[in-house]
Protein backbone atom coordinates (compact mmCIF):
# COMPACT_ATOMS: atom_id res chain seq x y z
CA UNK A 1 0.00 0.00 0.00
CA UNK A 2 1.41 3.57 -1.22
CA UNK A 3 1.42 5.75 2.02
CA UNK A 4 0.69 9.26 0.93
CA UNK A 5 1.60 11.81 3.62
CA UNK A 6 -0.57 15.26 3.10
CA UNK A 7 2.26 17.42 3.10
CA UNK A 8 5.87 15.74 2.59
CA UNK A 9 7.96 18.92 3.36
CA UNK A 10 6.81 18.89 7.00
CA UNK A 11 8.13 14.93 7.54
CA UNK A 12 11.67 16.28 7.69
CA UNK A 13 10.71 18.64 10.37
CA UNK A 14 12.32 16.29 13.48
CA UNK A 15 11.40 17.05 16.59
CA UNK A 16 14.44 17.42 19.17
CA UNK A 17 12.05 16.02 22.17
CA UNK A 18 8.71 14.23 21.54
CA UNK A 19 7.78 16.45 25.30
CA UNK A 20 8.67 19.62 23.13
CA UNK A 21 5.19 19.01 21.79
CA UNK A 22 3.50 19.12 24.56
CA UNK A 23 2.39 15.93 24.76
CA UNK A 24 3.64 12.24 25.85
CA UNK A 25 4.73 9.33 24.26
CA UNK A 26 1.48 7.46 24.32
CA UNK A 27 -0.47 10.51 23.44
CA UNK A 28 1.83 11.17 20.53
CA UNK A 29 1.25 7.49 19.71
CA UNK A 30 -3.07 7.82 20.24
CA UNK A 31 -2.12 11.06 17.62
CA UNK A 32 -0.20 8.87 14.84
CA UNK A 33 -3.38 6.20 15.23
CA UNK A 34 -5.48 8.83 14.63
CA UNK A 35 -3.44 9.90 11.53
CA UNK A 36 -3.31 6.31 10.07
CA UNK A 37 -7.48 6.35 10.24
CA UNK A 38 -7.98 9.48 8.44
CA UNK A 39 -5.45 8.25 5.80
CA UNK A 40 -7.43 5.03 5.67
CA UNK A 41 -4.16 3.40 6.37
CA UNK A 42 -4.19 1.43 9.54
CA UNK A 43 -7.19 1.00 12.21
CA UNK A 44 -5.37 0.77 15.56
CA UNK A 45 -7.01 1.88 18.60
CA UNK A 46 -6.04 2.20 22.53
CA UNK A 47 -8.24 0.29 24.44
CA UNK A 48 -10.11 2.13 27.17
CA UNK A 49 -8.57 1.62 30.70
CA UNK A 50 -10.77 -0.91 32.46
CA UNK A 51 -12.20 0.61 35.47
CA UNK A 52 -14.44 -0.99 38.21
CA UNK A 53 -17.60 0.90 38.64
CA UNK A 54 -19.17 0.68 41.95
CA UNK A 55 -21.68 3.48 42.55
CA UNK A 56 -23.78 5.74 40.32
CA UNK A 57 -26.25 8.53 41.04
CA UNK A 58 -27.93 10.21 38.98
CA UNK A 59 -28.33 14.00 39.56
CA UNK A 60 -29.99 14.51 36.02
CA UNK A 61 -32.38 11.91 34.39
CA UNK A 62 -30.38 11.77 31.52
CA UNK A 63 -26.64 11.49 32.86
CA UNK A 64 -25.00 8.98 34.80
CA UNK A 65 -22.38 10.29 37.07
CA UNK A 66 -19.75 7.55 38.93
CA UNK A 67 -18.77 8.68 42.20
CA UNK A 68 -17.26 5.17 43.45
CA UNK A 69 -14.77 3.15 41.03
CA UNK A 70 -11.40 2.06 40.79
CA UNK A 71 -8.52 1.10 38.35
CA UNK A 72 -8.62 -2.46 37.38
CA UNK A 73 -5.48 -4.23 35.95
CA UNK A 74 -5.67 -4.61 32.22
CA UNK A 75 -5.90 -7.55 31.06
CA UNK A 76 -4.05 -7.43 27.77
CA UNK A 77 -1.94 -4.87 26.04
CA UNK A 78 -2.78 -1.28 25.21
CA UNK A 79 -3.15 -1.15 21.65
CA UNK A 80 -4.78 -3.24 19.18
CA UNK A 81 -6.68 -3.31 15.37
CA UNK A 82 -5.76 -4.20 11.69
CA UNK A 83 -3.21 -3.11 9.27
CA UNK A 84 -2.60 -4.75 5.72
CA UNK A 85 -5.06 -7.39 6.44
CA UNK A 86 -2.94 -8.58 9.82
CA UNK A 87 -3.67 -8.53 13.27
CA UNK A 88 -1.87 -5.71 15.25
CA UNK A 89 -0.78 -6.15 18.90
CA UNK A 90 1.37 -3.96 21.06
CA UNK A 91 1.94 -2.43 24.33
CA UNK A 92 3.79 0.84 24.55
CA UNK A 93 6.15 1.78 26.98
CA UNK A 94 8.48 4.64 28.08
CA UNK A 95 11.19 4.72 30.29
CA UNK A 96 13.36 7.73 31.15
CA UNK A 97 16.58 5.43 31.65
CA UNK A 98 19.34 5.02 28.97
CA UNK A 99 17.95 1.16 29.50
CA UNK A 100 14.43 0.11 29.49
CA UNK A 101 13.82 -2.67 32.38
CA UNK A 102 11.78 -5.94 32.02
CA UNK A 103 9.97 -5.22 34.96
CA UNK A 104 7.80 -2.65 32.79
CA UNK A 105 6.25 -5.23 31.04
CA UNK A 106 3.70 -7.45 33.37
CA UNK A 107 4.26 -11.52 32.50
CA UNK A 108 0.79 -11.84 31.44
CA UNK A 109 1.14 -8.84 28.43
CA UNK A 110 4.49 -11.01 27.62
CA UNK A 111 2.20 -14.54 27.40
CA UNK A 112 -0.66 -12.29 25.46
CA UNK A 113 1.67 -11.16 22.93
CA UNK A 114 3.32 -14.53 22.62
CA UNK A 115 -0.45 -15.91 22.02
CA UNK A 116 -1.07 -13.55 19.15
CA UNK A 117 2.42 -14.37 17.27
CA UNK A 118 1.66 -18.14 17.65
CA UNK A 119 -1.85 -17.16 16.08
CA UNK A 120 -0.44 -14.93 13.32
CA UNK A 121 -0.70 -11.42 14.18
CA UNK A 122 2.18 -9.09 14.56
CA UNK A 123 2.90 -8.60 18.46
CA UNK A 124 5.35 -6.52 19.89
CA UNK A 125 6.80 -3.83 22.00
CA UNK A 126 7.17 -0.13 21.14
CA UNK A 127 9.79 1.52 23.39
CA UNK A 128 10.47 5.26 23.67
CA UNK A 129 13.82 6.18 25.26
CA UNK A 130 13.34 9.47 26.14
CA UNK A 131 16.35 10.59 27.25
CA UNK A 132 17.90 10.23 23.93
CA UNK A 133 14.47 10.83 22.49
CA UNK A 134 14.69 7.24 20.33
CA UNK A 135 11.63 5.46 19.74
CA UNK A 136 12.10 1.16 18.78
CA UNK A 137 9.68 -1.68 18.14
CA UNK A 138 10.90 -5.04 19.75
CA UNK A 139 9.02 -8.51 18.27
CA UNK A 140 7.75 -10.55 20.82
CA UNK A 141 9.52 -13.52 19.81
CA UNK A 142 13.58 -11.91 20.13
CA UNK A 143 12.01 -9.73 23.20
CA UNK A 144 11.36 -12.89 25.18
CA UNK A 145 14.87 -14.84 24.14
CA UNK A 146 16.42 -11.68 25.48
CA UNK A 147 14.26 -12.04 28.62
CA UNK A 148 14.91 -15.16 29.05
CA UNK A 149 18.88 -14.55 28.40
CA UNK A 150 18.28 -11.90 30.85
CA UNK A 151 16.83 -14.24 33.74
CA UNK A 152 19.93 -16.57 33.43
CA UNK A 153 22.66 -13.68 33.49
CA UNK A 154 20.87 -11.30 35.46
CA UNK A 155 20.60 -8.54 32.79
CA UNK A 156 17.33 -7.06 33.79
CA UNK A 157 17.35 -4.41 31.22
CA UNK A 158 17.62 -3.46 27.40
CA UNK A 159 19.97 -0.95 26.64
CA UNK A 160 18.90 1.40 23.21
CA UNK A 161 21.79 -0.32 21.05
CA UNK A 162 20.53 -3.77 21.85
CA UNK A 163 17.14 -2.97 21.85
CA UNK A 164 17.96 -1.41 17.74
CA UNK A 165 20.19 -5.10 16.98
CA UNK A 166 17.09 -7.44 18.11
CA UNK A 167 14.23 -4.65 16.82
CA UNK A 168 14.04 -1.37 14.52
CA UNK A 169 13.94 2.17 14.55
CA UNK A 170 11.18 4.21 14.41
CA UNK A 171 11.58 7.34 12.77
CA UNK A 172 10.25 10.72 14.64
CA UNK A 173 8.74 13.38 12.28
CA UNK A 174 6.00 15.84 11.99
CA UNK A 175 3.26 13.86 11.13
CA UNK A 176 2.33 11.31 12.26
CA UNK A 177 5.04 12.17 15.19
CA UNK A 178 5.35 8.21 15.25
CA UNK A 179 5.66 6.72 12.19
CA UNK A 180 6.13 3.26 13.18
CA UNK A 181 3.30 1.75 10.19
CA UNK A 182 6.52 2.49 8.16
CA UNK A 183 8.89 0.91 10.52
CA UNK A 184 6.51 -2.34 10.30
CA UNK A 185 7.06 -2.30 6.92
CA UNK A 186 10.11 -3.12 6.59
CA UNK A 187 10.60 -5.17 10.05
CA UNK A 188 7.88 -7.56 8.79
CA UNK A 189 8.30 -7.19 5.04
CA UNK A 190 5.03 -6.05 5.10
CA UNK B 1 -7.89 -26.53 13.53
CA UNK B 2 -9.41 -28.99 15.39
CA UNK B 3 -11.32 -28.17 18.64
CA UNK B 4 -11.72 -30.44 21.36
CA UNK B 5 -14.28 -29.70 23.87
CA UNK B 6 -13.56 -30.73 27.07
CA UNK B 7 -16.71 -32.70 27.53
CA UNK B 8 -18.58 -33.23 24.23
CA UNK B 9 -21.44 -35.00 26.03
CA UNK B 10 -22.19 -31.62 27.85
CA UNK B 11 -22.48 -30.13 24.56
CA UNK B 12 -25.27 -31.75 23.45
CA UNK B 13 -27.28 -30.05 26.36
CA UNK B 14 -29.19 -27.19 24.90
CA UNK B 15 -29.96 -24.50 27.57
CA UNK B 16 -33.75 -23.50 27.06
CA UNK B 17 -32.95 -19.81 27.45
CA UNK B 18 -29.47 -18.12 27.97
CA UNK B 19 -31.37 -16.00 30.37
CA UNK B 20 -32.05 -19.79 32.67
CA UNK B 21 -28.23 -19.57 33.04
CA UNK B 22 -28.67 -16.32 34.63
CA UNK B 23 -26.96 -14.12 32.45
CA UNK B 24 -27.45 -12.34 29.71
CA UNK B 25 -26.18 -12.77 26.49
CA UNK B 26 -23.20 -10.00 26.70
CA UNK B 27 -21.53 -12.32 29.72
CA UNK B 28 -22.14 -15.44 28.21
CA UNK B 29 -20.47 -14.16 24.92
CA UNK B 30 -17.56 -13.21 27.32
CA UNK B 31 -17.35 -16.38 29.03
CA UNK B 32 -17.44 -18.16 25.64
CA UNK B 33 -14.05 -15.87 24.65
CA UNK B 34 -12.65 -17.00 27.87
CA UNK B 35 -13.21 -20.51 26.80
CA UNK B 36 -12.00 -19.93 23.42
CA UNK B 37 -8.75 -18.58 25.23
CA UNK B 38 -8.38 -21.50 27.73
CA UNK B 39 -8.64 -23.90 24.75
CA UNK B 40 -5.77 -21.26 22.70
CA UNK B 41 -8.66 -21.44 19.56
CA UNK B 42 -8.65 -17.65 19.77
CA UNK B 43 -8.09 -14.68 21.87
CA UNK B 44 -10.90 -12.05 21.24
CA UNK B 45 -11.44 -9.74 24.28
CA UNK B 46 -14.59 -7.59 25.22
CA UNK B 47 -13.03 -3.54 25.40
CA UNK B 48 -13.53 -1.98 28.55
CA UNK B 49 -16.36 0.99 28.35
CA UNK B 50 -14.54 3.98 27.91
CA UNK B 51 -14.97 6.22 30.70
CA UNK B 52 -14.02 9.99 31.49
CA UNK B 53 -12.45 10.67 34.84
CA UNK B 54 -12.91 13.80 36.39
CA UNK B 55 -11.78 13.31 39.71
CA UNK B 56 -9.79 11.08 41.38
CA UNK B 57 -9.25 10.89 45.39
CA UNK B 58 -5.88 9.09 46.97
CA UNK B 59 -8.25 8.01 50.82
CA UNK B 60 -4.77 5.87 51.23
CA UNK B 61 -1.16 5.95 49.43
CA UNK B 62 -1.91 3.22 47.25
CA UNK B 63 -5.42 3.06 46.19
CA UNK B 64 -6.46 5.69 43.44
CA UNK B 65 -10.33 5.71 43.99
CA UNK B 66 -12.37 7.93 41.13
CA UNK B 67 -14.92 10.23 43.09
CA UNK B 68 -16.18 11.78 39.76
CA UNK B 69 -16.46 10.26 36.10
CA UNK B 70 -18.73 9.82 33.34
CA UNK B 71 -19.53 7.26 30.80
CA UNK B 72 -18.31 8.06 27.17
CA UNK B 73 -19.91 6.68 24.00
CA UNK B 74 -17.21 3.72 22.40
CA UNK B 75 -15.52 5.21 18.97
CA UNK B 76 -15.51 1.01 17.39
CA UNK B 77 -17.41 -2.03 18.58
CA UNK B 78 -17.37 -3.93 21.43
CA UNK B 79 -15.05 -6.94 20.61
CA UNK B 80 -12.06 -7.44 18.65
CA UNK B 81 -9.16 -9.74 18.34
CA UNK B 82 -7.60 -12.40 16.43
CA UNK B 83 -8.61 -16.21 14.91
CA UNK B 84 -6.55 -18.57 12.79
CA UNK B 85 -4.68 -15.44 11.78
CA UNK B 86 -7.38 -12.97 10.84
CA UNK B 87 -8.72 -10.12 12.86
CA UNK B 88 -12.05 -10.39 14.40
CA UNK B 89 -13.98 -7.16 15.15
CA UNK B 90 -17.64 -7.44 15.69
CA UNK B 91 -20.80 -5.49 17.65
CA UNK B 92 -22.72 -7.71 19.83
CA UNK B 93 -26.56 -6.95 20.28
CA UNK B 94 -29.93 -8.44 22.17
CA UNK B 95 -33.33 -7.65 20.67
CA UNK B 96 -36.78 -8.13 22.86
CA UNK B 97 -38.24 -7.74 19.90
CA UNK B 98 -39.16 -10.28 16.71
CA UNK B 99 -37.15 -7.78 14.63
CA UNK B 100 -33.69 -6.51 15.20
CA UNK B 101 -34.38 -2.63 14.94
CA UNK B 102 -31.33 -0.78 12.40
CA UNK B 103 -31.32 2.24 15.24
CA UNK B 104 -29.78 -0.49 17.66
CA UNK B 105 -26.35 0.21 15.52
CA UNK B 106 -24.67 3.38 15.94
CA UNK B 107 -23.45 4.60 12.35
CA UNK B 108 -19.65 5.34 13.17
CA UNK B 109 -19.66 1.44 14.20
CA UNK B 110 -21.24 0.72 10.85
CA UNK B 111 -18.34 2.60 9.68
CA UNK B 112 -16.02 1.08 11.60
CA UNK B 113 -16.97 -2.49 10.60
CA UNK B 114 -16.96 -1.56 6.98
CA UNK B 115 -13.27 -0.19 7.34
CA UNK B 116 -12.22 -3.55 9.20
CA UNK B 117 -13.80 -5.52 6.01
CA UNK B 118 -11.97 -3.03 3.56
CA UNK B 119 -8.77 -3.54 5.34
CA UNK B 120 -8.90 -7.75 5.84
CA UNK B 121 -10.37 -8.14 8.24
CA UNK B 122 -13.86 -10.35 9.80
CA UNK B 123 -16.41 -7.38 10.52
CA UNK B 124 -19.88 -8.60 10.96
CA UNK B 125 -22.89 -8.18 13.74
CA UNK B 126 -23.76 -10.90 16.36
CA UNK B 127 -27.40 -10.52 17.22
CA UNK B 128 -29.64 -12.30 19.92
CA UNK B 129 -33.41 -12.75 19.21
CA UNK B 130 -34.28 -12.88 23.17
CA UNK B 131 -38.08 -13.92 22.69
CA UNK B 132 -36.91 -17.13 20.42
CA UNK B 133 -33.84 -17.44 21.85
CA UNK B 134 -31.85 -17.63 18.49
CA UNK B 135 -28.46 -16.13 17.77
CA UNK B 136 -27.50 -14.87 14.43
CA UNK B 137 -24.26 -13.50 12.81
CA UNK B 138 -24.17 -11.16 9.79
CA UNK B 139 -21.48 -10.06 8.17
CA UNK B 140 -21.19 -6.08 7.92
CA UNK B 141 -21.49 -6.50 4.00
CA UNK B 142 -24.96 -8.13 3.83
CA UNK B 143 -25.79 -6.09 6.74
CA UNK B 144 -25.18 -3.17 4.87
CA UNK B 145 -26.97 -3.82 1.80
CA UNK B 146 -30.28 -4.86 3.92
CA UNK B 147 -29.96 -1.27 5.98
CA UNK B 148 -29.25 0.39 2.43
CA UNK B 149 -32.54 -1.17 0.81
CA UNK B 150 -34.39 -0.81 4.53
CA UNK B 151 -33.55 3.22 3.92
CA UNK B 152 -35.30 2.79 0.88
CA UNK B 153 -38.27 1.08 1.45
CA UNK B 154 -38.68 2.07 5.03
CA UNK B 155 -38.35 -1.42 6.27
CA UNK B 156 -36.40 -0.56 9.82
CA UNK B 157 -35.83 -3.55 11.13
CA UNK B 158 -34.35 -7.28 10.63
CA UNK B 159 -36.61 -10.49 11.58
CA UNK B 160 -34.98 -13.55 12.26
CA UNK B 161 -35.94 -15.01 9.17
CA UNK B 162 -34.13 -12.52 6.88
CA UNK B 163 -31.09 -12.64 9.62
CA UNK B 164 -30.79 -16.37 8.70
CA UNK B 165 -31.26 -15.68 4.66
CA UNK B 166 -28.24 -13.36 4.90
CA UNK B 167 -26.39 -14.70 7.95
CA UNK B 168 -25.97 -17.74 10.04
CA UNK B 169 -27.14 -19.17 13.16
CA UNK B 170 -25.09 -20.00 15.89
CA UNK B 171 -25.68 -22.63 17.57
CA UNK B 172 -26.26 -22.52 21.54
CA UNK B 173 -24.93 -25.51 24.20
CA UNK B 174 -23.46 -26.19 26.77
CA UNK B 175 -19.65 -24.85 26.98
CA UNK B 176 -19.05 -22.69 25.40
CA UNK B 177 -22.54 -21.69 25.46
CA UNK B 178 -22.32 -19.37 22.17
CA UNK B 179 -20.23 -21.08 20.11
CA UNK B 180 -19.69 -18.34 17.43
CA UNK B 181 -16.61 -19.79 16.35
CA UNK B 182 -17.63 -22.41 14.68
CA UNK B 183 -20.15 -20.33 12.91
CA UNK B 184 -17.52 -17.87 11.45
CA UNK B 185 -15.63 -21.41 10.14
CA UNK B 186 -18.63 -21.97 8.04
CA UNK B 187 -19.71 -18.72 7.57
CA UNK B 188 -16.45 -17.60 6.02
CA UNK B 189 -15.21 -20.84 5.19
CA UNK B 190 -12.07 -20.65 7.53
Amino acid sequence: MKVNYPNPSLNNLKPKKIKSYGMMFEEALNISNEYYRIQDIAYIYKKPTPIQVVKVEYPSRNKAKIVEAYYKTPSTTDYNGIYKGKYIDYEAKETNNLSFSFTHIAKHQMEHLQKVHKHGGLAFIIIYYKKINKVVIIDIIPFMKLYKLGLENNEKSITYTKALEIGIEVKLKYSPQIDYIKALDEYYKL
